[in-house]
């Protein structure tokens, strides 16, 4: 609010971030709170942004964000597919002129009240190489998607189009660790695992990894992100799209408006009576996790599963905030005027 | 039409298969007809069914495959799913009660030439395990989305949400060479690189491998086309998916009829204007081809490419025909009382 976000917005905002932290994705928390402060810093940010609808059919919308936070410009297109959904069985919004957003679960489940399946897709700035490529071309370009369920928690897949996301080896490279090969490549497209090797024109891989493992399948995953989420809006695609962080420039070129997301909400009665579909949808999830676990392993997970746990402990243990995230916050806290308790 | 199809119904059949062959998936096209004419033979498969939809909104269908060749429960679903589209932006629809339906590729491409983008998921006979598990639970479950360009040729990925398909094991197999680590397990769920391992309790993987390299990111992508092929439809899901051949038995459990298709098709204009839009398409397939080769690679390649120079060189050079698959071709004919020419 400080910044000149109204207290709705900032609400949203730091609700997003809150429930990055409970689902255990620490990395689109509180850690970026410093990245939009700088951002908003440098004039790249609209905190009074005016979201609205450019486009629209029964079924669908595009939305233009209006630089806003982008969990702004994403929860007004998440609720605008869920109430194209309730008109016309499903709802599908392409948004542009956005920014980073946190974590796209959050939004897709947005649907689950409503007895809808929520869908989110996002493209994000480029450091990702096509399969048989050395340049950066895609972001880690996440897809969610929710589906409700009876007397089960939720189905909740949440996951970047790499093998893991970029947090991952800024994490390696500050313990000195060396990464699993498959992560990342050199500048001439050779396999590597050192997770510093992005500073001197190394890339990530795709899901997948290499081409004998399916990277061209992680690819594809990742560009149908991409062309969703920024041709469908007209936001910038691949190597366009502009940082999440101050410290490094926008691209040179553009070629649309901002970041782009995508979000559907399809409602399950306009495939099944709701209680039907989620009385099988506690089959479904009953019969994975009956399946039999591998020599040494405990269990077998539903997706959600591990982010529904870390949040349930959590909530009982507390968030840790991490003396160099805590100091940042301090920081921009004195600079604000504002109390650090 | 020996076997009773209608010449109408025959001629899509015969139309995917070779769809199948010119761009190089000949393990769906002409391969596949001794499965299709053995499960006839078995009584497993309806050769004049009732293809119906059996719920609807505007955007939305379920469609009862009576039991169908897959193609022709396939073609009605896609074809509804395009009218939905015209009426309310985008049509979706969840299909039942059908069989093996040939490659997901073509039922998206059908799409395009109404300037819409068309999708196509199917669930299959499980021999994928979920991450951490030994069970196979999942098909090779694949992924389709084709989206038109301008003077470009359109984008089209389709691929399995596994490493490898099915077919390249036993090609494997049958020529005594291993497989790379990461396309199988063995029945402890030890990393294995033997193509025949699924004959001694062993499964395939999802597309990452393993849980450090992201099969869980793989898992999930499987996970939800079973739910939308299978839970949206009132289909099987999982592991009682029936087999696509005769010589393998139905699941003893049923959670549904048959197996399940979900398909999509999406109005550009819905939107974007529908020049501008492919006009964009244009520029992000230029600019992901322009993207700088790794070293000892020629090109990068843009998802469908492969397929697309595949049919090229088949249209000049004819269609190999394998002598085994030719063997059963004139088999069956002499078993129907028609001439192999």
């Amino acid at each position: 609010m400080k910044m000149g976000c109204s207290e709705s917005n900032a609400g949203k905002i730091a609700d997003v971030f809150l429930a990055a932290e409970l689902r255990g994705h620490a990395s689109h928390g509180m850690i970026r709170i410093k990245d939009y402060f700088d951002l908003w810093k440098a004039g790249r940010i609209n905190v009074t942004p005016n979201v609205r609808i450019v486009h629209e059919t029964p079924s669908t919308a595009v939305v233009d964000g209006d630089n806003s936070i982008g969990m702004v410009a994403a929860l007004f297109s998440m609720e605008t597919a869920i109430e194209k959904a309730l008109g016309a069985g499903t709802g599908w919004v392409a948004t542009r002129n956005s920014n980073h957003f946190g974590i796209a679960g959050y939004y897709a489940m947005k649907a689950l009240k409503h007895d809808m399946i929520g869908i989110c897709l996002t493209n994000a700035n480029p450091l990702v190489a096509p399969t048989f490529s050395i340049s950066r071309m895609m972001g880690t370009n996440p897809i969610a998607v929710a589906i409700p369920a009876l007397k089960q928690p939720p189905f909740v897949a949440d996951f970047a189009t790499t093998p893991v996301a970029r947090g991952k080896l800024a994490v390696a490279e500050k313990k000195g660790e060396k990464v699993p090969f498959g992560y990342v490549q050199d500048w001439q497209g050779n396999a590597s695992d050192d997770p510093a090797i992005l500073r001197s024109g190394g890339s990530m891989l795709t899901l997948g990894g290499d081409r004998i493992h399916g990277s061209h399948k992680g690819y594809c995953l990742s560009a149908i992100v991409d062309i969703f989420s920024a041709v469908f809006s007209g936001a910038n695609f691949g190597p366009f799209v502009p940082p999440s962080v101050a410290f490094l420039p926008v691209p040179g070129k553009k070629v649309g408006e901002g970041t782009g997301h995508f979000f559907g909400a399809m409602r399950i009665d306009a495939f099944q009576p709701a209680e039907e579909f989620k009385a099988k949808m506690d089959e479904w999830i009953l019969t994975f996790r009956s399946a039999v676990p591998a020599a040494g392993q405990e269990r077998v997970l539903i997706p959600g599963d591990p982010e529904r746990e870390s949040g349930e402990r959590i909530l009982r243990e507390g968030i840790t905030l991490v003396p160099a995230i805590r100091d940042d916050l301090v920081s921009i806290a004195d600079e604000m005027g504002i109390s650090f308790e």
